[in-house]
């Protein structure tokens, strides 16, 4: 479904829609035939709500994908994630809370180990702490490049974030990173002609990080991948006309709502503080993305009794946003991500929508097995936000 | 699925296919876990059919989307309702029957009211009488353009159809409606150097009807939108191989089929009529399409107990149908028009498709809970024809 076509399609109306995602909420039982976690979880208020409005799988991406965070949010958020890609430069300044500008040009970097033949030995450089990290990253900001502005900035160990800022700044520049040990880092090449003038300055950049670092080892040199621009895209609260706003505990999923023109306010770790925050910014918007990080980290932790139990403190707070009483309420996750994978994983995620308008299913209650049975079957991820439009009655109809 | 595929899979077969569609079919209940009208109707020949069949649901467009009449059954004809769209004014002129030519142009036109500055004041002239309408239309007709025939038909109310008839016109004229009150109607403009001519034809008319309507206040002056032309689309018998007849007791259905090659015939008001028309075509044709109005009417009328009503008279009559031996029997609606929301809906549309080659469910009751649990599943609206097709043996293996 094209953007454009729903766009056309919107018709105004006062009603809300809160959309609470628990990153990573598809799971697996732990042995064949046991529950999920969302299956084990008691969740009183999430099965009322269930049982009210209809439940369904959502499929994000295409079948048998796993999805990082980037593509699984953009799903949600009603766009194609094939193609609607965000580049790694960009998810990784969007992970850090960088603000990317229009013309900026953001990679992913490492830190790694070069021999004195220049060869890598260590892609990652050891794995050194942060701390040295963000000491190297202050080092290698005194480099100075003619007519653009530059950011090196920590991520976590041997990770950072580089950014060129100014005009004329183009996509088109190779990876410096050969993938393997035993070869030096890649040249830096243009793809294009057109990524000449780019190329040129990040290969000084490139140099003068060497000798910064020499006396640094095991950090003695820099690998860079996944150079990208801020992408243009149609902005969300445009296209599905909504006053919107994010409230997330982690700067990635504030970034993803800001790439997509939302708001974005920052939320507690504390979920009852994170629902007062969204208590807060209610009242001037009509369209909330409430993300909780927890249950993703708990599968990938493996612990199914954590994500079990932190699905159950969701659930005791729901009534708080059942009380700002939204016209639509859509509970799912960007992902699966079984404990007993410890990794994001393929699986289609269970979603609850709660409208007025719903034709309710059968089901009373939330959890995979359930949602199988459910009214709005196993879509993909894009379904949610036409979906949830069309029950808040802000789509007229296509075609007479 | 591309039509094209479809067409290279046909394969010869005596068999015969016929489509009951219960217009705006689907519902919703009118209190909380009630039962929706097809539910709560008395219908033992569906649940037959359902019983010895598969059931499912269907989705027009797109989920989240309600479709108007024409992308409704331009999806169950098979066709992509979001690639085949038919224009405003081709729309317009199917409803009141007019037989559109090749090249004509067709557009749907208001009759309005503008004050002395030549500013609109009321877009709909005060909703005047079809009466008052046709006689304005009689008085526009006498309008002379050069080199192009032209015809004003009254539609209903404050609405006619604007048609030019000739060679070289095109579509790319914008409306001149500009939405809204306080404005005068925008000037007649060509959106491409190509339309500049048929522009001005339009341009031409619209001087003219200011000239003849001066003294019919409120009805002194028309907007036209959705200048279009009759689509060049692949047609239906040749598509899917069939020699197709469409029944139905309305312009719009009938002219729908007749746009994509079907022959059309009318169809009574009176189902037993409308029924045994049904029975008079079927030797000629491998398909029937037989549509009856009156359950999106009671569904837009928000009359629960009359759209029950007409189901159930419906099914009395299904064995009428079944005595002339379909080998493929499929019932479903083009879209739902729930009572309890008084218009056309998004949610998804009861189907039942009978046929010897069925893999039976185990549903034995037509309704949209039921058909939840169905053998189809919830599928998009362009799927049924392909299934139609493949239950009467005329599709071949595709690849070897």
């Amino acid at each position: 479904m094209e953007l454009e076509v729903i766009r056309g399609l919107l018709t105004p109306a006062e009603t809300k829609i809160l959309l609470l995602v628990l990153d990573g909420l598809g799971g697996l039982p732990m042995e064949p035939g046991g529950p999920t976690e969302l299956e084990a979880a008691k969740t009183p208020n999430l099965d009322r709500l269930a049982a009210e409005g209809i439940v369904g799988l959502h499929q994000p991406v295409s079948p048998g994908i796993t999805p990082g965070s980037g593509p699984g949010h953009i799903g949600l958020f009603g766009y194609d994630a094939l193609r609607y890609q965000i580049g790694r430069g960009v998810l990784e300044a969007l992970g850090v809370g960088f603000d990317l500008e229009g013309n900026d040009l953001a990679a992913r970097g490492n830190f790694c180990t070069v021999d004195a033949a220049g060869k890598i030995t260590d892609r990652r450089a050891g794995r050194i702490s942060t701390e040295t990290a963000a000491k190297l990253c202050r080092e290698l900001q005194g480099i100075e490049l003619p007519g653009v502005e530059m950011f090196v900035q920590p991520v976590k160990e041997h990770r950072f974030l580089f950014v060129l800022r100014g005009e004329g700044l183009t996509e088109g520049v190779a990876d410096t990173d050969p993938g393997h040990v035993g070869d030096p880092p890649l040249p830096v090449k243009a793809e294009t002609a057109a990524a000449e003038a780019t190329a040129s300055l990040v290969r000084r950049f490139v140099e003068a990080a060497r000798g910064r670092l020499a006396d640094h080892t095991p950090a003695n040199m820099v690998l860079l991948r996944g150079f990208a621009r801020r992408p243009d895209w149609p902005e969300f609260p445009d296209v599905f006309g909504l006053r919107s706003v994010a409230v997330a505990q982690y700067p990635m999923y504030r970034g993803v709502a800001k790439l997509l023109g939302m708001e974005a306010v920052e939320g507690s770790a504390s979920l009852e503080e994170l629902f007062d925050t969204v208590a807060g910014v209610w009242p001037g918007h009509d369209f909330a993305f409430v993300h909780v990080k927890e249950p993703d980290k708990a599968g990938e932790d493996g612990d199914f009794t954590r994500k079990v139990a932190v699905i159950e403190e969701v659930d005791r707070l729901i009534p708080r946003l059942v009380d700002l009483r939204p016209d639509v309420i859509l509970v799912t996750g960007d992902h699966s991500t079984p404990a007993a994978l410890r990794s994001h994983s393929w699986h289609p995620v269970p979603f609850l929508l709660w409208a007025k308008t719903v034709r309710r299913d059968e089901v009373d209650r939330f959890g995979e097995r359930w949602c199988l049975r459910g009214g709005a079957g196993l879509c993909r991820s894009e379904a949610l936000m036409p979906l949830a439009l069309a029950h808040a009655g802000r789509l007229a109809k296509f075609g007479a």
